[in-house]
């Protein structure tokens, strides 16, 4: 098959079995209750975009394994080129939806970091986890679906290790090998589009050490597997999403659930790591590397749409674009660097001998932690631009616009210069992305910004620093780090 | 009577016709209604705290007028300690509910700008509504309402003057003058705290020109007036607070509302102003100085909670306040910057010849311009802390905690150094503070950072800058500002 | 006297014995050698102020000791207002210099902490130290002396106490105790003003412990006191000072000098305090208060002729201040935040039981890290408007633009909308004071941001912060700072 | 000869004619003399650097029109790896002597831009300059010369054209244009390592238009071209370079220069533009597009020897890494931040029909944004880190260290966990990068930030981000800028 268009993904999502839940009851049908169907809309767009002319070279590419032509989130990165198409995806499923569209990035990206990872640990262990991925990646490429990528636990103490938790199910681990698969129970939590997802990838969310060979697990899954029971959470203004009208725009949505795996059977053919604590610091790094360095171009696209939304605003408002260019084109800017500095990174990426192509870590972490600061800069210029009515939302809702009584008399005062619909959507719009459903989790999501500069820490040469600094200096009495 | 308690307080509410709307419906009881009932509550704590040792001189001072005690939000600011008065009590306030409590702010303080302007406008004029305004102080003294006050317009065109608007109520206007007093129309919007009082002072939102007479009006109006329709607006999030459980926090809450006066009759001893367009400039001057120096104390407040969330949480992800001290410690900076800069801007205040104390214009307009840019550095550092779970409240709802087929599995992955309700609650209060309906209008309420900015411009002496300068480098000749 | 003016000051300058030593010279006459008569100079200028109309408001107070007028630098601080006094001294001695004054500054700062710790430290210990110090302090009213202040020792091995440090001398302390007087010896570090001042107040630069008694001494010497060597520090493009020509502005200049005590005997009537470790910690605390509250006066003063500088130099390069208003409008915020902040210290400062005016702690201290922070953003926005030709003074030297073989052509090539002197002029001032002789120690000057933050940490109710959280959010279960 | 070394190099210099200028003396020999020799032997260094191994990737590479290896500055840029080596070799620069070198940049880039430009007008005006310029590219690398770079105008009057200016030779511009070559004359300013260079390449410093003609001219002269009178200009201490000792660091300098043509010939062959003035935007744009691409790398490089200044003086106080490691991560992230956004600007590059290969110019132009900002937060941050006696160079002087009065003294003073000349020489090296001679020109050198928002502004499809964020926000209604 390898590529599909939107209602065939919809489709096979129906035929899963329901084991996704909101409010307390079970979502029967993912693709139309109000809980999910946005986030699954926007997915179906992306399936959609492999059949448009223009948006295919986005939203495509020639598979390496199989040659043939395959959405991008089912095939393996080989280049900088493939983590480029990547990004430029990502910012191009924002700008068409608002939001980002988990169910083709983090499942993608923890394929593609298992790839390098299960080679170099059949190498050093003789184990056969990479034939087993290579097998999966070509079911994927067959079946072309959706991938979650389950990668953050419960965590339970964060002061404590997954193996000291008081509660064991903390962290994701396995409780049986058995000869035709293992047995695994755990949460992980906060995972992105499981919803929209045919299949989950999970991985380990952290490095582990020697005491936690158990939590030392990846492998794949069907959505509806057995055991597994997925809730849905809250985001800012979610019920807005299910209500009538115009409060909240409806282009797109995010899903992130908890999901409860109560000694869930995985077939060995779908193991991809067991036991090996040692891998997973490495599988942490290297998805990092690819996730970070595209993460950018995501935060990227949502600028791109609040850019367009507060200058729409504005004109709605009377004003424009010349009143606003300083604070516009910083919005511009702040957007340009988180993506450019994840371009840096690809361009000083490297083979793994694997194949797999990994960006750079140092200015992929780098990119991170502007992550979790430019964005809120170009939230907070948004909303500066948009003035009080999309501010904090302060307008009235959509049922009292079309109140008999009083309705007619509020549109008429709601418009600026143009009518009052015209403006509202626009402040909503505006809330939405900078205060509501529509804000993505860029402190956190994707690990944390603290975590990078730890990372950065770990890669900065500081003793060259200093070394260098000597020379100029005149300084020949060494300079180390004593005390 | 001066002091009431704030059952008291509530009875009078709900004596009042009800012309409060929301979600298309009329709130049939401020005090009961979900859609308002927050925010009552936090008012009437604040009625309470007069009589709360503790709490008292906070919220209560004694009265120039009349010797008497009283709340603060009833008396004549007569001098620095009075602003400052306002300022801890605000401060005060959001620690205790989290929350702006609109019906002890910008009524009252429209009632002391108009202190000083009637003084000017009658000395000009010959009018008598200085007289009028004293003894509607007295009568507020006498009655202790919550007060609202209503400046902003719906402004339509923002390119526009007030006259100019195709439509036009899109400023309140005087469509009758009557020898008994007048009649109004127009919508004010975005105007907080309407639900919960007693009294709207209406006043005017800008400064208007000579052909912009009919604007230039201010009165005060019981709230249920005749022809007064109230439309309340959404807020992020607002659905939560109707919600049972804790996905919200229910200890305050914040309204705002529209506003819609169709032919409204104003008696003419509470008419402060009708025609007198020079006044309206005075009157927004006087008005934002004395708002917006205490205005940094309300981000202060908010900031102090945001604080104690973050903190708190941390310690309930098991980590703690040495892993987050120079966070914390920039937080708190943030805070004390928008309060300080505002008492500074009250220590170098000065009397009116009416008697109102009036802080530094400049300073009052630069923390303005603060408070538009660092509650949101605040925020972004509270959700840095706080971790994933809060950024984006990615938690499952109380429904689903609460569901016999896995809330109790559930509620144990949720826990942290603490059980999961608690780190649940705390994850909501950071979510509800940072990106929820907990989140005040600190760039666009009291006015935008850009009109702050206009002001400043207005009120530096850069030619003696320059001159300075020129003074310092040696140069004679002048430089003058010349194409 | 308690009024002399700068004719007179200067005198007395030269009766001292010459112990100034700058480019290993002694400085025979500090009044007219290049190496330190700028400082002299803008010194005299604040003696010359009492007897000029307009400015003797700021220069000038009555004193409360002895009810005369004083110079404000020798007079105690008895309220906010002179705290507030000594706040636009220094902002208008910025504006008529361009530089700080530290022999109007730290010593005064010192002798009023030195107030309140003398009179706790008689209270507690019965020693007579207050007495003295009332002694000494109408001495200084009587004899209007210029004060330099030296806290900062040499310091040596910033990870060993004072007790522990390998060169006994990198703290001054007392060698000998005698009836008549104690002698001192150790160095004291990046010292202001010494070289303008008649007197110095010795005081201690950090809070001792229980080893370091005998580094707990404070006392007042003359500045050519026996023993005594001082060593000017270079500062930034300081030759150019000495040059002729307009390369630097001569309007003033800052000196920090290196004071080496070598068996200094300083008589009884002279030493504040002599053991008493637990009097250093009030000491700091108490000077840092007063001095950060007025430390962003300072700052603000240097702002505003950066304002000036860059304002005028735009002008001169045929632009003006409509282009560059957005960052002359940010550079005025920056200063009168830095103002406020210390402003609003002073008016939440309280009376020891001594007399003496306290500022807020906590807010002086907030200040100090915007001191660390906010004028370097005003400077960069300095250079942003002023161009290329300031950023790094990238212009030929006054010896260059004097060439008989090319001088003429170079100042014609140097003009702009004016001749090329004056632009030369002006983008020597605005490099003099972005990245020249005329830039404070803002950072470490009067101590450090980090050292700040951790008062700050200190000052700030983290538990109350907390718990007002754990109630807003309905939490009940204590939550500690545990591990 | 295509490679030579540092000692070829500085004796080429040698033989030029003595024709520049500093302290209103001509410069006899630029290689010994103090006010032009560290920018040469820093040069010197860099042509060295072709013969070690090590260095040689950085600073050689194979020449696309000879096919033989050359020193990188004398080759054109065929494709991204080769801008990637451009700013490789400067970070290299940066490291190795702590500053920039002119001679290998500015007129290498402008060369290159040249190429392109040259190409496009051969092809729309017949004219033959694509081949003089390939023939002097040849005789570049044949002849390995050091290539200054002159593209800033004197300027004049910044509000008007270039064809307006009082001064006819604000702007250089063609007096003559006879059949064997052009007459030039007028003042080039600001012009980088014009002493270190064998050759300068003379271009456009803006776009013109029809009325400036005569300004539309590009060429190449040597350094010591008849009628050219070089200036060099002031750095901050740059009067320290010239003197003894360690109050400067010795390794490397900046130098800039004003060029005073008056009716300098060029012949035919060296003159590659000379009238087409709508060929001078399209210069401009090519070469900012280079230069800005790798511009960032230079401000890391320069950040990373503040790292390493900073770290290295930490030690030496007897603190270290852990104390700073959230500042010393910090100034890494801004370092890596300007280089890789620049390597992003070369990965989304292009090739022009000439074969340059051009960066993505609106990546290029916000990288220019960031090294206009992020290098003033890290000097501010290697300051905070260094402590007070590197904020502004507090410390004596070379010459006072070495008094027999006190300058053994001052010695031990000096010291902290290291001897006092150790501490003193990285405190002067931080007081060198930060405030000092060490300062390159991040803000305005290569063109100013708001030039470069304006080109920003240009390039960003802002109705795109309309029509985007109508469509997600359901507006059917088109938004123009009517206004």
């Amino acid at each position: 098959m390898a590529l599909r268009n939107g209602d065939s993904y919809k489709r096979s999502l129906q035929q899963l079995r329901p084991n996704v839940h909101k409010w307390g009851r079970v979502v029967e049908d993912v693709t139309t209750d109000p809980a999910t169907r946005l986030h699954v809309q926007s997915v179906a767009a992306s399936f959609d975009a492999a059949f448009d002319e223009v948006r295919a070279p986005y939203f495509t590419t020639t598979s390496a394994l199989s040659g043939q032509r395959a959405h991008r989130w089912n095939t393996l990165l080989r280049g900088a080129e493939d983590v480029l198409g990547n990004a430029l995806m990502k910012r191009e499923q924002f700008r068409w939806t608002g939001t980002c569209q988990g169910a083709t990035c983090a499942g993608w990206t923890a394929l593609n970091a298992l790839w390098a990872v299960t080679h170099e640990t059949d190498a050093e262990r003789g184990t056969d986890y990479h034939a087993r991925l290579r097998e999966y990646f070509r079911f994927v490429e067959d079946t072309a679906p959706a991938l979650a990528g389950a990668l953050t636990d419960a965590k339970g103490d964060r002061a404590l290790r997954a193996s000291r938790q008081p509660n064991p199910d903390a962290y994701l681990h396995v409780s049986e090998v058995r000869p035709d698969g293992i047995v695994v129970r755990g949460v992980k939590a906060q995972i992105c589009a499981v919803a929209a997802a045919n299949e989950i990838v999970v991985v380990p969310g952290t490095a582990h050490g020697e005491a936690e060979q158990e939590h030392a697990v990846a492998f794949a899954v069907p959505r509806d597997v057995a055991g597994l029971t997925i809730v849905e959470t809250r985001r800012p203004s979610d019920a807005r999403d299910e209500e009538e009208g115009w409060d909240a725009p409806k282009a797109g949505g995010i899903t992130q659930a908890w999901l409860l795996f109560d000694d869930v059977f995985v077939p060995r053919n779908r193991v991809f790591l067991c036991g090996e604590h040692t891998a997973t610091g490495k599988f942490v790094a290297i998805f990092s590397a690819i996730y970070r360095a595209a993460i950018g171009a995501c935060v990227a696209g949502q600028g791109d749409v609040m850019i367009g939304a507060a200058l729409a605003l504005a004109r709605a408002n009377g004003l424009g674009q010349k009143t606003f260019q300083e604070k516009l084109t910083q919005m511009a800017v702040n957007s340009e660097v988180t993506f450019s500095v994840g371009v840096g990174a690809m361009f000083l990426g490297r083979n793994h001998p694997s194949g797999l192509f990994i960006p750079d870590p140092l200015l992929a972490h780098v990119n991170k932690v502007q992550v979790g600061r430019l964005p809120y800069e170009t939230k907070v210029l948004a909303q500066d631009i948009s003035g009080g009515v999309a501010e904090t939302g302060c307008l009235p809702s959509f049922k009292d616009f079309g109140s008999p009584a009083y309705g007619e008399a509020l549109l008429t005062a709601a418009g600026g210069a143009v009518d009052g619909e015209t403006r509202a959507r626009l402040a909503r719009l505006v809330e939405w992305l900078t205060i509501g459903g529509g804000v993505p989790g860029c402190m956190h999501g994707g690990g944390s910004p603290d975590g990078a500069k730890l990372a950065i820490k770990g890669l900065v040469d500081w003793e060259r620093r200093v070394d260098d600094a000597r020379r100029i200096a005149g300084v020949t009495r060494p300079l180390a780090e004593s005390r």
